[in-house]
């Protein structure tokens, strides 16, 4: 029997439910040496929190997250919340001495997220509480072995990184608000919201770090239909205009610590194109290609074979060989979207056993707050910018 | 609050952990008149059903399926065993007045599905008890589309049907035996495990059902090693060898009733193919085209568009206007292999609820049988057979 | 100064315009040992063999392609006519020495191809004369590597065959007819046609022959519009309906010489699908795949690699590395639809300059014509025939 | 009977290659209103262009291009050496009353285009002299599509242009210098050699010029082998290093005219990459995408379609409605890389039939020429520049 570990959840929308779905499935597939609980889900608007925790799958819910700190049946503060209140929530919960798993972006500002590292540096010092950051992509098994193949020398010395976040659901202009359009709840738009998810993933896969950038943003639309209610992304539209107060879209060249150069795009006005996070990567020796269309699968030129029957490999990523898949399904049977949540559970748990830092931290979050920093800091400078 | 209605469910191998899943899952996603509780799993072997039952997430274990037909906190009887097995449980379950699901293939012979099939009917028609076979890559979104598209007449009169089933999991002559390779156990090789899934799907989609068959059977390694110890799929090999009884591989080509002709190929030794899933169907107006290698989209070809811009169109289906995806992530956000059990569940709750049959019944299963059982002698008489 | 040799092409329309290009382009980007000079072309309409002449660059047009027989400046017969007249002419011009290219089916019935291809070995060892049949499409830089490869042992041995030709042009049922619909002039429909080709593909890349077959030939349109005026692919209808005397869509398992098995398709009425040949190859140690749709892409999956990096590699065939490839363009730099006849006029002037028998020859046309055979006799007899 | 036009080329290397086999074969397939005659190529070594007029096919061969200035037999200057002799032998060109076809980039650097410019301007007003740059790659079917739908409003404002140019030829740090990794020879690296290509195509298809922009240059390689002899893209390498004086990649931001935002790519260091044109367009109301590695294929995503059915669509541009096809092959017989060199012959001789200026004049090669610039400046400064 291993300990378990009492879980509470702060927001419970989009997020939300990817989290509970985790925290659920998690360890019926993997042996986890500790076993989270799902005890509380916390929110602000006492019907919508009741029906969340009957319908995700919590013991209780609560409209008083603060209530949450003192209970000893709660480990650890799962915070889905927009960004406005990562710090606060998070700051309250590892100085209850709570684990901290925290949605990216990590902040709205790089100012809060350095308060919020410091303290968790603090915790892990003093208390061993641990503080993870939720870039969930990166537990895909294709980003598990794209990370790998580059530690292993497979693609040689890296030159160049391109990656894209594409989404489309804001192309039409008449498309509600919602706080993601909201800077003060958001902190950013496509910049925070998927840039940064595209940010973390290269800078994972290359071991490298973005430390200067040339970027713009853009914002197409500026005022939109307000919601006719409060909702998430497709809610329906009143006839009240509201000012859009992000960017639509993130362009960024950037300058990576090994050497190699960069060229990110983050968009929510691509036509077409869901969610496709596209990323390749040219080294010395080879390349390596990804789209999330294609979820399981990694590309991967190795330029050592003979030219006759060089190619890139389409790698299915489903093989027990791969990370997490052998306590899935059969080779072929694919993953969907929300099984990286369940193996950041896993890692998380793991961690925690371990009483080690877990990856990402919020260092990690802050670095790339740091990044998404310098883009907007570039794009009103009109000039290149040191992270 | 919603009825609730026990499940036992027989079997833990791989599609025990695939229904497990879903019987879990679905809950959370999808508002279901009947709740299922995840009450008994029962094997024959204690350790191995007892660790099963932690490991899956059910109440119990039990060693005696027979013993739960007398329970009345069991509703539903799960069927995930080899073939040789679903008519006599299926027949005790249904006689006990508890609903069935029944893996497929339905039976490992006609005569046995015919008695399954007659049973079911009749439960149905005295007691409203529903019995379903498992066909549950129906329930992939993309393949509802397919059979919205072609019974909305948007690719014509049917021409041509093509389907393949491609995996390699034995390509290896080393990979050791396991009850899948055991004409007892499994009823047959490729045909009956993975052609009858699409002779399903493409019968479900198109409408149309197969009428005569010119087929072909084909076992390429006679002899593998016997497993080290009880296994599935991916289990270590012992020095002895022992004998494959059932095909490595069938193929067949098809007249179906609307009057397309259809080439159908079933096949465990497909090097690199891990589970290609393939459909492509023909019509006086358009084509449809699949594949499970990227089993969140559907292509599709209309002829009506003027020359200048008509091409298969990449429908990634996760758009809320798609079958069961507005209860799962926003558009993009792909689903997995196992989503479609839990689709399974909920159509299941929705029939028992309504006291409607479901579909597949298993008068579906006994014609897919009959198809295959066609196969087998087509393959004997080297002549073109009737169903 | 290479040694000259007079060519009269026979035939003018869609065959005789990819021909020419062949015939014109070749020497200047291959070092021929012989250099081929577009004498003369001829055909039974004075009008239209006159523009065909301006048209594709041939110095005389005549009518009367016997008259040809007797001219010393003539050295090869290339024939671009329907099939049934393919007999005739060949013989001639072998009986007169000429060196002979006949597009395929070599002829409309296996007993015409029988003659030819007697004629052409008594030709080749009394006179050294050549005879070769222009199964074209073996010239893709792509087959060549898919031989290639296998010849290697690289996919091991040969398990599965999966080939298809589909096509869209006649899928209008009010397409109107045209030669290649009339089973006089063109002795079968899609299976001679096209069917053909991935006969001679599949063999030519295995080194494998079918040996028996069960086949099945479908007409779905009976009655088209008879052509407002002679015309190939793309006439104009009238208001007459004429009858469609051959087959649509031909489709036929097969077993090879070497223990594969095959699964055939050739079709017409494939919406969407342009000229897409598509072959797959499943072997004991790897798999190859191949679309005509990209035309310079062959996939490679390599068995032994580790499962971890293992998948199909796509090979873009334009390395100089691969075969022809060096004399045209840069990596990447695609080649045509019509680049491969130039490498059959540089393989078939090779072969004349070594006096060496070419490849194809007119017996390899006769096999393929026998498989063709058979297929139609299965499809009347409705069981496996041996080829 | 159709006017001659005499041709005199300069350079024979592959644009020479290129530009040949459009002269010699565009007259086949096209009714040309005026007929080009090769009547000579010109070159510095001697023995080198009479090879070169042998093997590409022209008349005569010059070692003096100068003394074809004053030839009546000669029409059309057909430029294509390297960047630094272009405005040298244009200006005289135009200045003797010849039109002039020139490679790109027009010039190596801004001021010589804009001599050249106002030469073209001049000659054209004054006599009717015709001088078009040969972005050759407009000339594609399915690029004359792309810009067809966008001028027809089928994907709406444009929001987003995505444009790479990706090879792999020098990723290899000991592939050896050549004239193109040479400053004083091709005036920039990755640049103007392929980044030239995707801002005429991008500017072409949208209509928009771009108007400023954010670049970066980028040399991994900085000194590599001389070559052993002279030589193209392929030779050998020597012992002795030399320096590269050019960009190995290019990457910039930019924005358009019309409101769109860009992101610009162009390398030489993609391993995998051959030849990779990557175009990408998000509009109000669709998207296109396109990829040269599959060269005859426009991606088109129609916004306006129902959800259900919306997807890119994979036109096959090889349909007679599409742009020279119908000159060529039936739907599907792809066409290669060198096909669009034909198509500038067609729309040249169209010009000059029609005495109107040609598409892309002197002048839009300027335009890009000015973007190029901007590009360098702009990675000099490290900030926005102005085109």
């Amino acid at each position: 029997m291993t300990q378990e570990l009492g879980v509470a959840m702060i927001g419970y929308a989009f997020m939300g439910a990817a989290h509970s779905q985790a925290w659920r499935v998690a360890p019926h597939f993997f042996d986890l040496p500790v076993t989270p609980v799902m005890r509380v889900v916390a929110g602000r608007n006492k019907d919508g929190v009741e029906a969340a925790a009957a319908k995700l799958g919590w013991e209780e819910a609560s409209t008083d997250w603060r209530s949450l700190l003192e209970r000893d049946d709660i480990g650890l503060f799962d915070i889905c919340t927009p960004g406005d209140s990562h710090k606060e929530i998070a700051l309250a919960a590892l100085a209850a001495g709570k684990h901290v798993l925290c949605e990216k972006p990590l902040a709205n500002s790089v100012e809060e997220a350095e308060v919020m590292t410091a303290a968790a540096t603090k915790a892990f010092e003093e208390h061993g509480t641990l503080a993870m950051v939720g870039f969930t992509y990166r537990r895909l098994p294709a980003m598990q072995l794209a990370r790998k193949l580059i530690a292993d020398g497979r693609i040689g010395e890296i030159r160049h990184v391109r990656a894209q976040y594409l989404q489309d659901w804001i192309s039409d202009p008449m498309a509600p608000l919602s706080w993601r359009l909201d800077k003060e709840k958001a902190g950013s738009g496509a910049l925070g919201d998927i840039g940064a998810h595209i940010v973390d993933l290269t800078q994972f896969i290359t071991g490298q770090q973005i430390t200067e950038v040339s970027g713009s943003l853009k914002t197409f639309v500026t005022e939109r239909p307000k919601p006719a209610s409060f909702s998430g992304l497709s809610g329906e539209a009143s006839d009240e205009m509201g000012p859009v107060t992000v960017d639509d879209a993130a362009t960024f060249l950037a300058n990576l610590s090994g050497g190699a150069i960069g060229v990110y795009e983050a968009t929510r006005f691509a036509y077409g194109r869901k969610n496709a996070i596209r990323i390749e990567i040219n080294g010395s020796l080879g390349s390596l290609a990804y789209d999330f269309e294609d979820m399981n699968v990694l590309h991967f030129f190795d330029a050592t074979e003979p030219a006759e029957t060089a190619g890139f490999r389409r790698i299915v990523v489903t093989e027990p060989e791969h990370a997490y898949i052998s306590h899935w399904w059969p080779a072929g049977h694919g993953l969907g979207y929300e099984h990286a949540f369940s193996h950041q559970v896993v890692d998380l748990m793991d961690a925690i056993a371990a009483g080690k830092e877990p990856s990402p931290t919020f260092a990690d979050g802050l670095q790339v707050q740091r990044v998404l920093d310098a883009v907007e800091r570039s794009s009103e400078s009109r000039s290149w910018t040191s992270v």
